[in-house]
């Protein structure tokens, strides 16, 4: 075991997770305890039929040390090589936490991650400063709220908004339970809330709409585009829900910064398992891209304690790898009274997120809101304008225009498309017309070897790539294919389909065993799976345009 | 209070979800704690700020009745409206649980669902009797097992696969976390377990493979689409990982069965708090529509009781609205000689998912496989091959080829490739071609007149749907466009992009304020909201193709 120890640490030490759990069991059961989290994790097979060198160094966990800080609880530190993970954050809790979950008495409490690892994360787009430069809000907590209740009219929703923005407040979000059905009624929500809120919003500061995004990746990326096209900054997403993994691509794919809900995470968060509360609603959230995260505050209506939640405001700030800082967003529990002790236990770097105390402060919402702004301000003296604006200045790099968009994959082409967004994929955005010019060619496109990495054989084909392959916006491709006399394209299949339009000459498909011919403007439709293949039996060049979606899959041999 | 319950009872009493929660609190507490749930699921407000009438009516939780069974504990019963959930599970798991998940001492134990809710789920396309036609497998447990450890060859994982297959097992799994980095090694490895169990699998019955899918919405489609392609029957997946409302997203759309695995699961499972294992288990597992729920058996390395046990299998099989039943699959803790003892406690319709135990049984898997096969069989005779023909005969009517293609979103276009699936999209599978006629139409094509919700204004345009309307499996539309001397289209802008083909005669695009000319086989590229328009200043028809991606939003005035 030395041998293999000592391989590994010095090849590969910084590829390695550094786990630790917390375990609530007698002492004498400790070891084997942690010895079968480190297995159960990783091989979940019992060490004694892994009889491969190469899968215990590489591929097992391994318990490094015990230490007891009571008899019932002990601290096991548990090493796990981090390409297990896969490098998406769906694996990495499955890994760290997915089996050992359905064991009581385990928390996992800490995990150190190497860089190789933190490096493949985006992390949050805006982070706290790039958010306060959205708001124009400096040195000081943002003041926040949410609308609702559900079942309120949308202009009721939209009063509500327009009136903290008009009060002075820097963010609004959704309650996280207004979920609408259809994309049409989420669509009339926000638009109404977010004319709202700019209308009212100051003209020294902007006050923030963050509509709630719910359902399948798919419902999130067509909810985010409208957001985007609306001008809207960011969103209140629930991970926990959602799933970490669709939160991420969410937050790589779209020019919006993400605030985290935590429902559905408590069940974590019970005493004695789980995971703990730095880790589950900070960590995990930054990894997963949200620039704030909110949870219940002390006093409220739910149970964390003060402790609880300042290891959770601490976790959202401290460094993580090249990982952006995340606000943190205490949320209920608090009253003009409470501002006081809140400010002196959060600090500037937090977001207020209050609901029932600005609703218990005055029958006025904009004279509540107003109120709890001052009173802010007053608690934070450096927050003045006129240190606001030398601020603001220091800050000007990461000016809310600056929302990094990540590459990425099929999203990644819509994820290019705000106006108020600054990218290098600008070219999607002109219009642009391709002048059809003699000889079957196009201003600015070339004629480029037809091949493919499949090696299937095929003649005589001229390929030239017209639409998609340029940053266009399109979920499709087009191109012109050209066969000389004699020649024919390669016979294959694949799971995309074709659309096949001749514009010049004549040709012959095969498909699915039948054989038919295509002269100019027909159009040709090849289904999934189909073999089929292309032929120019006569004495002319014959010419057509084959439209396939942009995202496809290789053709394969028949 | 009293006319408000009986407006709503009498009006819409299948339309309400009549919850029970079981409380640990004090017996003082109880009945405010329901309150809170009340409120908090569902108007996230106190009630004295609830002033609207339909509100409370409408949108409100209400406690109608607690019990209590010890000083500690008591049963609360809640109804919510139905409507709510939004007919989906993320929302339906925000308004049942999320916000009460971070409250200790609350558990979610048994939900009546109404009719209305249920019939918007397809749940388990196969369920037991269609699981049991695609093995031809009748009156007896399935025999399973997951080829593991990761880190294994992709030749050593097929040999166990193909093994298992040869000795005559029923169903074998990756282990949940075999998880690929990339696409490519997924498609390599699965291909290599299929081959292998295809090759082994007896002619008078087959053994399915399960491969793991893991991460996105869009990384599970592009693995689920690969399966299909390899006549791979279902996936495993890990649906508290995923996303409940992502599983059941990837179940609508593919004909594939599904076993979902409890990874992560275990932190809602712990006493006192969470939800019940019957509901999170089995009821939430068949709602997101898997046919089969693996669980740890009691009695191996996890800590689920006999008694939680048999409550799962009991909520897999039981009725729920018209969804079908659901295998439950206890695993671990099964060696050659506990096989009688499960099969006394689970009875027939189980799926048996074996690991160490079969490999602790002999060195020869084949072997091993073949001995519990016939421990099986002997512990249920009705499974001998002259009864299991006659049960096969029963059951031809829900035969692997009649897996249910459901109607869906984006991707359910995908769904309907496999040609071994009976579906009545079959004209997808179709190739076709519209032959072009005459003043430039098309063979089966027809015009429709120009129209839009949007109530923009246009002359004198006609329009032809070519493809993508019509089962095609593209994501993207083509259309025919023919704008009369002296006509225009709707000046619009929107977040699709369109490509703009001239066929026939000469046009005018505005776009992004500047004008251009089109003429025939120019391509035109119009960029996400770029304000357009499409005029006829000629005296011909001035007629274009517009290809655009199948899922658009709707166009807006400019």
């Amino acid at each position: 075991m030395a041998d293999l120890t000592a391989t590994r640490n010095s090849g590969s030490g910084h590829d390695l997770f550094r786990v630790t759990y917390r375990l609530h069991c007698p002492a004498t059961v400790a070891a084997a305890l942690a010895e079968d989290i480190a297995l159960e994790q990783s091989v979940e097979v019992p060490s004694h039929l892994i009889s491969d060198e190469i899968i215990r160094r590489d591929f097992m966990g391994r318990v490094t040390g015990i230490v007891s800080t009571t008899e019932e609880i002990h601290l096991a530190s548990i090493e796990y090589p981090a390409h297990l993970a896969s490098g998406n954050l769906s694996q990495t809790l499955n890994l760290l936490f997915g089996n050992v979950s359905l064991k009581p008495g385990i928390q996992l409490i800490d995990i150190e991650f190497p860089e190789s690892f933190l490096s493949e994360f985006s992390g949050p787009k805006l982070g706290i400063s790039g958010l306060r430069a959205a708001c124009n809000v400096w040195g000081r907590p943002l003041l926040a709220t949410a609308i609702k209740p559900k079942g309120s009219s949308i202009s009721e929703l939209a009063r509500i908004a327009g009136q903290f923005a008009e009060g002075g407040g820097d963010l609004v979000k959704d309650d996280h339970n207004l979920v609408d059905r259809h994309l049409a009624d989420f669509q009339l929500r926000v638009e109404a809330c977010q004319t709202a809120v700019s209308q009212h919003a100051k003209a020294s500061k902007a006050c923030l709409y963050f509509p709630n995004l719910s359902g399948t990746l798919h419902d999130l990326e067509r909810q985010a585009a409208f957001c985007v096209e609306l001008g809207i900054k960011g969103v209140l997403v629930a991970p926990m829900i959602a799933g970490l993994e669709t939160i991420r691509h969410l937050a790589d794919s779209f020019p919006l910064a993400i605030l985290a809900h935590p429902t559905m995470s408590g069940s974590f968060l019970q005493s004695g398992q789980g995971i703990s509360h730095a880790l589950w609603l900070s960590t995990f959230m930054r990894l997963c891209g949200c620039d704030g995260t909110v949870f219940p505050n002390s006093g409220g209506r739910f149970t964390f304690t003060k402790e609880e939640c300042l290891s959770i405001a601490a976790a959202a700030r401290q460094p993580l790898g090249r990982l952006k800082d995340c606000f943190p967003a205490p949320a209920g529990g608090m009253s003009f009274h409470s501002l006081e002790g809140m400010a002196a236990d959060y600090g500037p770097e937090t977001i207020f997120l209050v609901g029932g105390g600005l609703l218990g402060y005055s029958n006025d919402l904009v004279e509540s809101t107003g109120a709890f702004r001052t009173r802010i301000e007053e608690l934070f003296p450096n927050s003045s304008p006129a240190v606001a604006a030398g601020m603001n200045g220091r800050a000007s790099h990461v000016s809310a225009c600056e929302i990094p968009v990540a590459a990425s994959g099929s999203l990644g082409r819509i994820s290019a498309i705000s106006p108020l967004v600054a990218t290098s994929s600008t070219e999607s955005f002109e219009a642009r017309i391709l002048k059809f010019l003699p000889q079957f060619r196009w201003e600015g496109r070339e004629v480029t070897v037809y091949k493919q990495a499949t090696g299937l054989p095929f003649a005589h084909v001229d390929r030239m790539e017209l639409i998609g392959k340029f940053g266009e916006s399109t979920a499709f491709d087009i191109r012109y294919f050209e066969i000389a006399p004699g020649g024919h394209s390669s016979r294959e299949k694949h799971f995309h389909t074709h659309v096949i339009i001749p514009i010049r000459g004549v040709g012959q498909l095969e498909c699915q065993g039948a054989t038919m011919v295509l002269e100019t403007m027909d159009i040709a439709y090849v289904p999934p799976l189909a073999v089929h293949q292309l032929t120019n039996v006569s004495r002319e060049p014959f010419g057509f345009l084959c439209i396939v979606d942009h995202d496809r899959d290789t053709p394969m041999a028949p």
